[in-house]
């Protein structure tokens, strides 16, 4: 392994893209219109398809041998479905390459033609979703969200289902709505119960007055399964291609009218923001830590049991709301160890059942909430159900999103000079009108 | 319009793929294993690709002037996406090269060369899955099912939940494992609720017992619509390619006891089995007909009034239970008018908040069941809850599907020599240790 000190001039010690990260993005670039793959140090965009094309690539990247084109490609589909095992070696190479003291100092680090080619400021490369996305689930796995909408809508004592506990429970959702962070958010129509006393009830049809987030943390899929066959809770790790954070935007009012008996449609289906850097498995090892330890919960079913007890990471997210003013309010912090299901258990649990994971699905976790209101993943448990103003910056307050408000999720771990970061899950709302 | 009268010889008049039909599907041929275009007249497959790689398939097709790879894609998606005006001119133009009074004598009717390589018995073709599915949505549009299956999961007085006669409910399916007819489905294994008097309910994890059928009809979308916009109910017809045979298998048990608050999982997502010709809009607009005339229904919202009542069709389905011994008994008869909503009211619906629809995506009716026993579209309902044996041939009964027992879905409408079929839609169930 080399240092963690780079050469590259001007990286930040607190920089969430040092050494220890080297994240994985689809970008296009003034020099290249066709999105390609990226990674990150500092400031700078490193231009991956650029380094693959050097002649000198083949010794430098001997584990890419007859895959140079994964780095070419507008997704990083054909990158994860490489697997793990060439991951960790790209990774490490890319790391040897930014390193003060590497193996190929001629490659790059002396090499100020390439290095004019191949880095960038990274205001200048335009980020793009990262994978296809072939299906896109979306788990219900942050137990204190699921206790606290639960009670809202079904009151306390019905708040979680007689199945929460036993398994992960999740949802399909809406792969075509999936974008990347930058990209504004259209405040949907849809039926809406404007009286909830009247009966029988009469929906009408208007915008959503009832525009929120959900903070959660996603995975993508590196090699799926066939059909007919599951995934064993604790291999389930070498199917993981890396981490983004996801904001499932959600319009209660919309969810509230349509959601029962089949789940969540319109009310989710308008968009769904992600960050455009995929975080992999390798850089949040430090950060592994345990879930929530829930006191008399029922035993395990074997296929959810796993070895060992820090399947999740301790990654500290915050929801920035910065409004049409310009104020900006971080308004909720929280770790993304607040879940009680895993992703190798979602993962074991979705394939039971012998149902297909294809590289590029989208694993979701569901909102992330502590048990603190400055911990809430939701304005939702934030406003208590619609009841309180959630206070801003200079005397503003938020039950839920106006128009003009844009929502910023970030994501970081690690002390200074190693630490790692999504980067920006962030959009904006307007509506046609206001647009 | 050129003669119904094909010069192909040896069609039976009581064929579901008349001229009148023109089917597009996917296959793989002797000659050919690349999947690729092909349409049916009879008994026989046409092969699409051989057709337009004809020096003279230029003139004969001026509508797919630069688009002629369509028909050598593994997938139609390409050719979908041309619209609906190119598959009208394309269809009309297979119809007149196949009827006895072509326009194009040279090209194909008196062409026995060309015959001989682009004829061959359907038997040959290995059908394939004809479209690469971005997203596919189920709908619940089958009012008799939705209120027997309610009645029976959640009491009579429950049965619709106060949103069903306001919107067509729907939930997010899943693509990766929908499969053609003729694969095999593998009994699930889920968690499952042994005793449901205990309490607290405990799961237990085994093969599903309960693996049932729902017959559905689907439509493949065309041209989708960008995001943050929404399709019309009066011109979504536009934006439907065709239409398929849907069997979305059910394993009941693991969805009693995961789908609430969420919806469908496991229960659903280890197999849909689709019908393998895509039914083009034209050759089922003789059939046309209103759905479901429902005493006393609420006004409908304006985005979902059509201008023309019949927006549904009249097409006769059956369901075939065939034994492992390998007894035949047609278990259902059933017309896919029995539905609440249109497919245009369920795009129109889908896209109100501006859900982006993509062409390929899969929309499927929901389970469509008549009011009688003999028109039911699943064993849960003919089975009474699971209450009742459903009688086979020679003294067999089943409550639920056996390892070993095929379903297969078949539909068509229209009079003799001018019939329109679906094909089959079937698959066989087996466990791991039957297989």
């Amino acid at each position: 392994m080399a240092s963690f000190t780079t050469w590259v001039p001007g990286v930040d010690p607190d920089s969430e893209f040092s050494l220890a990260n080297i994240p994985f993005g689809i970008a296009t670039t003034p020099n290249d219109s066709s999105p390609h793959a990226v990674t990150a140090i500092g400031s700078l965009v490193l231009d991956l398809k650029v380094l693959l094309e050097q002649p000198e690539a083949d010794s430098v990247f001997p584990c890419l041998e007859g895959n140079k084109h994964v780095f070419s490609s507008p997704v990083l589909n054909a990158f994860a479905e490489l697997g793990r095992d060439v991951h960790r070696q790209v990774r490490s190479t890319i790391q040897d390459l930014l390193s003060v003291d590497t193996k190929h100092p001629g490659f790059l680090k002396d090499n100020t033609a390439l290095q004019e080619k191949a880095l960038l400021p990274i205001r200048k490369a335009d980020m793009c979703l990262p994978m296809q996305i072939g299906d896109y689930t979306d788990f219900y796995a942050g137990y204190h969200h699921a206790f606290g909408v639960g009670s809202m809508w079904r009151g306390p004592e019905n708040a979680l289902q007689p199945n929460y506990l036993h398994l992960p429970v999740g949802y399909h959702g809406r792969a075509s709505s999936i974008m990347v962070s930058g990209n504004p958010i259209k405040r949907p129509i849809g039926q809406i119960i404007v009286d909830p006393t009247a009966e029988p009830k009469q929906p009408i049809v208007k915008p959503s007055q009832k525009v929120d987030i959900e903070l959660e943390l996603g995975c993508f899929v590196a090699k799926g399964n066939g059909i007919g066959t599951s995934i064993d809770v604790n291999t389930a790790e070498e199917h993981i291609f890396g981490y983004v954070l996801v904001n499932d935007w959600s319009a209660r009012d919309i969810q509230n009218w349509e959601y029962v008996p089949l789940g969540p449609f319109n009310g989710k289906n308008f968009a769904t923001t992600i960050s455009p850097w995929v975080i992999v498995p390798e850089a949040l090892e430090p950060f592994r830590s345990r879930g929530i330890d829930l006191a008399g919960r029922p035993e395990l079913q074997d296929y959810l049991k796993e070895e060992r007890a820090d399947g999740f990471f301790d990654i500290k997210c915050e929801i920035d709301l910065t409004t049409p003013e310009g104020d900006t309010s971080t308004i909720s912090k929280v770790s993304t160890k607040n879940l009680l299901w895993s992703f190798p258990q979602m993962l074991a649990h979705h394939t039971l059942g012998g149902c297909p994971m294809r590289t590029g699905d989208l694993i979701a976790s569901g909102t992330i909430s502590g048990t603190k209101p400055s911990e809430y993943g939701s304005l939702l448990e934030m406003n208590e159900g619609g009841k309180k103003e959630v206070l801003l910056y200079g005397m503003d307050s938020r039950k839920f999103l106006r128009d003009g408000d844009i929502i910023t999720l970030t994501a970081s771990c690690g002390e200074s000079g190693k630490r790692v970061g999504f980067g920006e899950c962030a959009g904006r709302i307007y509506s046609t009108r206001s647009r």
